[in-house]
């Protein structure tokens, strides 16, 4: 990897501390910081009154102990004066109350003051340090704790202009909304809000486009801040990404930033390791490139309801599974650990007295192991789409589907078989992959409908694909212009609960859903426990008719993709300059590939070229 | 049955589309069509602009080709541009939160100014159409989503209005509320409120007169409506009534009413058959009069979590168990079925390609089946008040304990042994009936307690029965002016979980209450497992201490009320003319009578005359 | 015991009814009454008409027969007219929704105009009963249903004058809350808010002192009206506390009292006997002397889900529970049972009818039994600290724990081992105890760091120790100031689920957190399963790194304390004139000491002098 280094925050230490810091920085190999991002009343602690003192010198004495600098803007933390005389900034969640200051991200991104604001405290960040520093990062995570949505008049307002944008006339906003139902058709501009604590169902067209709105008003945030910073510096520009997250279209956010970093936190209970995996392949398909994991966890974190603590080991780990997937490098999160504030009770690489901790002593052992950026084979194309991850939430056949989850459920029976997977996008190339997966896809516009027709290989669709519209409207006939080339049309459909169905005659368990579906020329393969049509095939294309586990993933897709280990508890990957395997296990393990047994240590990274 | 329809939307096409939606009409069998009911925006899409065009002609279309309508009153849809005027039309719920517009329902029945534009509406409707059309409908679903109660400053002004008129002066109001008690005594009618987000419990008597207000107002703001359209029309006019509903006094609400409509969807997770005819049975039972399924659930819905698919068959078997508890017709909810929209996912007649559908079909055979109206013979009486249910909800011993849940559970029992049940009310005549059972009726007023002195035949009482009296205050000694009568008295009491008690030396299992009786001179026929008595037999007076479930009751009925048949999963009823038997399971299956063995296919209906 | 009687409230009654009260009270010697302390509506109905009448009457009455009275203040209710007037009275709830009038403790504490008009409501009744009742109780269970906190704007400015006086500056503040972190640095003292409804993690250390300014806010209130009493009445004044109620410092609130008092409800599903002794015990421990259980639980109560009814042998048993914990009276609430309001399905000693109940014949059989006030030997003392209870509640390391339960569990095993517990605060006397235990005791300060070092028996101290200072941050290291005395320091910490370890080489069950020690010169007793030290001794000092549960507890106890009796369901006391034992089953029992058989009846209480 390139990237070795912490993030850091120099303003919650005296300055005295400083120098012991650094010295423990550089005898563990740290050679890059991130600071600044909730310093905001460090600099402007009153209106208008800018000190700089603090950072010019820490920010001196990083650089000249050759320790290259990622500086943050600090708007996700508007300080108190800010708030106190402009209350309208703050947002409004979705039961209409307010979100008052006393923690962070207390903002609306579409507050006309606080866009004044903003730009001024960025603009003197940039001017200040856009020659000096090495990378920026805008904010902090934007749209955690469920703060992309916001339901203020600010808000309220610019919806009504990002709609006007969109639509021209009321007529065809009337239209494309289907507001005849309910009598919920608009006469004036004006008319449009949000629909907060409404007796039942809202708009399911409206709720997209509220949704759509809400993530590009994060972004046009951004895009103020980055137009800003490039005026004034010529470093790489970087936005925090999070976990498991589909508030905003990432995709869409990444296509301004330089690169893509994210904040690789364990999401689940136990440590999953391929879902962490899942979103590493995630953030490296937004723009099919290298990726920082701008924060990585270190052991314990504050925010779960049962805050566990892992070995040092497990840093190491995280680091390396990072490094397989493509990171051009890992920051723990954080350098130094503090003894007050909301994250008291976060670990860091250092401890409560200030002492270097196993875990940056593990943490340090990785850079010798992760030489390089390590770059997959294109192998297998999941489709993605972060829409329709929003038209799974909005009106439902079943409320209990989760579109990511049971995409990973996907991405890890082709993992273990050895596969590497690329999320893939509308616009993305296609040519490289061998197998291509269209998952749960409501929503697929004609760009990729021609890609699937044209695809060589083996296609996978399934059930809840081509259902909707661009507006979410139901098609006529389902799936969408593809009927033909799946050869089965979706008659009818309904939810269901967990049941038994058969795949060539072997048990499956399907859940959640159930096509109804019209065979016209394809092969069945497996029914449904009623005897309906589940699994059909018609050439290389195959269409599920119901949603599939792991195991039931793993069973039907070895089918066609001959596993390329026998083994488990490893992540395997064939990079262009060889293989990868990483021992998941904190004990010794082996594979076999072939009669080749392979054997592994404890966490052991073996690189075979 | 005299009416076969669906409910349909014209306004939701293109009137291109409509002769196709006839023609499949006509082809059907279909001649009665209720239509809109959410069409506001259509007629007044801007204030007093009022657009007749459309309605004009699907309406003269309609009845060109013989097909009758029930016109519905639109004011479940207020129009963006009213409430955009005037907000404070708007609901509060009992949070104090505003429900806003995005959805349906959203207006206060006691909103002054809601009710001046609902006239106006209603006017232009009944003035223009009330010759015309065949039935109406007020509004749609009152109460629907929790509407029956909102918390504004005009229900608030409207409730003192009540008050005033139901307590004449603030002296009677504190007695009857006891608000001497935490020093709630009012010297003002003005201080008079909501309990809104109370630190802890209200006042008893103050929230059963809340309830007793809100029901009231959906039947004031009804018989507004009511008065404008009888001066236009003298078609009869009902309103859709809902399934386990209990927030609005459906019997006084249907005394205003031509006849009863009702809106049958399933409740619960399964299909429990018995409980849709109870709701059945209630609404046959409020004007103890043949009633309408107004809309019947065609097959999926969607305002469930899990919305599954029903075959077309249960469409069918459906219609036909409206049929043999007394309906004049069922009507499918919907003709057409739209891609867009909060129910895009609500199953109809058609297909979303505009195809006819098995439900279509299965629906159509129904007509051959179901000649004339059945008219049950009158055999047991199950005491019901909606006031007591909502006596139910306030200030409990056993939260747990649902009043309808346990009604039904007896209902079940009962019909499960081939009686007829009618539910009845205070002011029924009781003449006909042979067997009387007054469940879990806290307040019982001396009107009715005179009925069951009188009544000649078995009458079985409950624990919870005779202890409260109009004002919601418990009374001295219990049951209340009936301890002769049952010979017991009920000395305290005290919630319970479920546990085991014997009768008749048999185990049964009681739940969620338990009385300590005093048994002066009835003849103890079961007792708690305490040893206390449970179950008690004064001549043809029984009393029982507890709650049973379908089981326990099935046990004690069948001592009084031999089984007319053995089998199960059938639906038996006699009528005036013949027996009635519909197999409830989609598969054969057979019951005895004596010893002739009556054999039934899937859902098949048979009539023995 | 020194007060047998009952709580009382004539102004429920028409006066016809006083004198056959009065007599049964007589008959069954009940001779302590408390009345008042809901009546304000009935002294002032309208603002500033006072009317004495019926007080004047019912207390001369009382008096007469030689009934003592406990007067309570009525602020609990302030009534409706007052609220009309004033709506800024209500409380604000930690959503920031209004807490509206309807039942009771409908008031913000630091109301402004509130403190007004409850200071002349006091003086009125203090200038006219001050020389005739026999006790005074301010308001009514100060806190109840989440009431000590309010987050109004005449909170917020108490607030931030309670601020003033504890920081002096805005530097201190900003120091001690740390508002470096998230750009939270105030520059103005009204920037400072109540943190409602953030997107994430509040502030810690503003945390802490909202939770003491909430609690001293009742405090000050309160005392507002002591000093108003005390111009008047020269009778001892209490307060009636609550069961496991953590919100309000009552160490620091019993100081102004003359004696506390305490409502004993049992506060599990299930009656659990000990942990209502360990709240007789911590109310005892809060003066150091003897309290009144001025509310009993006389049977049924009417505010749990499920209301069970309890036989009248259990308020027998009860009272003797009180008693032998060092009650100075148990009174029953309440005397009368009323057929209405908010409690109507409360229990009384008293029927519907107004007839006398086996719990009032029971509750009379205690007095014979009951003599003295029962002075325990001191024996074992367990350190607490309500805002240790608080720094539990804030930012967590595992939030399933809770700091008073587990306290209890080690409350039970002492007991079960037969000895007395003492709560000792920071500022007690420990000379007389033999064994001190310091359980999860975030913060300890110096003072009670240096009665540590000093305590000469054995010292069981736990994880979570040791760990916070004044401000709620985390030391540098740990235990603070007593890694020597224990022979560890705990190098890092995490939470972890139930697991296995073993102590002394049986199996343990440790649970919610585990530190990770570094062991200086300690002797290692036991391990978490993973090897790592879960129990160290170091001379008499013990350390426990996890949290053991009651069996747990017992075991390890055991080994210092040798158990004074075998058997169970018993609470064993040893006092200063004998022994009391209480057979806490309602059947026959009996315990060994030594070789010598103890037999008890149900709910017998046996004295061995």
């Amino acid at each position: 990897m390139q990237i070795y280094g912490a993030d850091y925050y120099p303003e919650h230490w005296d300055e005295s501390f400083w120098n012991r810091h650094i010295e423990i920085m550089k005898e563990y190999g740290i050679d890059w910081v991130r600071i600044g991002e909730f310093a905001w009343a460090v600099f402007e602690l009153k209106e208008g009154e800018f000190h700089f003192e603090l950072f010019d010198k820490i920010i001196k004495l990083l650089k000249d102990n050759g320790i290259n600098i990622i500086l943050g803007t600090p708007t996700a933390t508007p300080p108190a004066w800010l708030i106190r005389k402009f209350p309208e900034i703050l947002p409004k969640d979705y039961n209409g109350k307010v979100r008052e200051f006393g923690s962070r991200r207390h903002y609306s991104t579409n507050s006309k003051v606080y866009r004044e604001y903003s730009a001024r405290i960025v603009e003197e960040y940039a001017k200040r340090y856009g020659s000096i520093v090495d990378a920026w990062q805008i904010d902090n995570e934007f749209g955690c704790h469920g703060t992309t949505y916001s339901f203020t008049e600010d808000d309220r307002k610019m919806f009504i202009e990002w709609l006007k944008e969109k639509y021209g006339t009321l007529d065809n906003l009337n239209k494309a909304w289907g507001t005849v139902f309910w009598s919920q058709t608009y006469s004036d501009w004006n008319e449009i809000g949000f629909p907060i604590n409404t007796p039942t169902f809202e708009n399911p067209h409206q709720m997209l486009d509220i949704y759509r709105f809400m993530s590009d008003s994060s972004i046009d945030y951004m895009n103020m801040q980055i137009e800003i910073i490039r005026r004034y510096s010529d470093k790489p520009i970087t936005h925090n990404f999070m976990v498991d997250f589909m508030d905003i279209d990432y995709r869409k956010m990444a296509k301004y930033l330089d690169f893509v970093s994210w904040d690789n936190y364990i999401a689940t209970k136990e440590y999953d390791p391929l879902r962490q995996s899942a979103n590493h392949v995630l953030m490296r398909s937004l723009k099919k490139s290298p990726f920082l994991v701008i924060e990585q966890q270190p052991g314990r974190v504050n925010w779960r309801d049962v805050n566990e603590n892992y070995p040092g080991e497990y840093l190491n780990m995280w680091t390396k599974q990072g490094y397989i997937n493509g990171a051009l490098g890992v920051m723990p999160f954080r350098f130094d650990q503090i003894r007050f504030a909301a994250e008291q009770y976060h670990g860091g690489l250092l401890d409560y007295a200030g002492r270097p901790t196993k875990r940056l002593e593990m943490y340090s052992k990785v850079k010798s192991e992760t030489p390089n950026v390590v770059e997959s084979k294109k192998e297998v194309a999941i489709y993605f789409d972060y829409e329709n991850e929003w038209i799974h939430r909005i009106n439902h056949v079943n409320r209990k589907f989760r579109y990511w989850d049971n995409i990973i459920e996907i991405f890890k029976a082709v993992r273990k078989l050895g596969y590497n997977v690329d999320f893939v996008f509308a616009d993305d190339d296609l040519s490289e992959y061998h197998t291509l997966i269209v998952p749960y896809a409501f929503k697929i516009g004609n760009e990729f409908v021609e890609k699937i027709k044209l695809f060589k290989g083996n296609v996978y669709m399934t059930c809840m694909s081509g259902l909707k519209d661009e507006n979410n409207w139901i098609v006529e006939r389902a799936p969408h212009m593809l009927i033909d080339e799946f050869g089965v049309e979706v008659m009818d459909f309904g939810a269901i609960d967990k049941s038994k169905a058969n795949i060539l005659n072997a048990d499956f368990e399907v859940d959640y859903w159930m096509d109804e579906l019209r065979v016209y020329d394809g092969k069945i393969l497996g029914t449904f426990d009623n005897g309906m049509p589940l699994f059909v095939k018609k050439s290389n294309r195959y269409y599920l008719a119901s949603v599939l586990n792991e195991a039931g993933w793993l069973n039907i897709l070895s089918r066609t993709l001959e596993p390329k280990f026998i083994g488990s508890d490893v992540e395997y990957s064939e990079a262009k300059d060889g293989i990868y395997i990483l021992n998941l296990k904190n004990e010794r393990n082996n594979i076999f590939i072939g009669s080749q047994i392979i054997e592994l240590n404890a966490f052991e990274l073996k690189v075979i070229k």
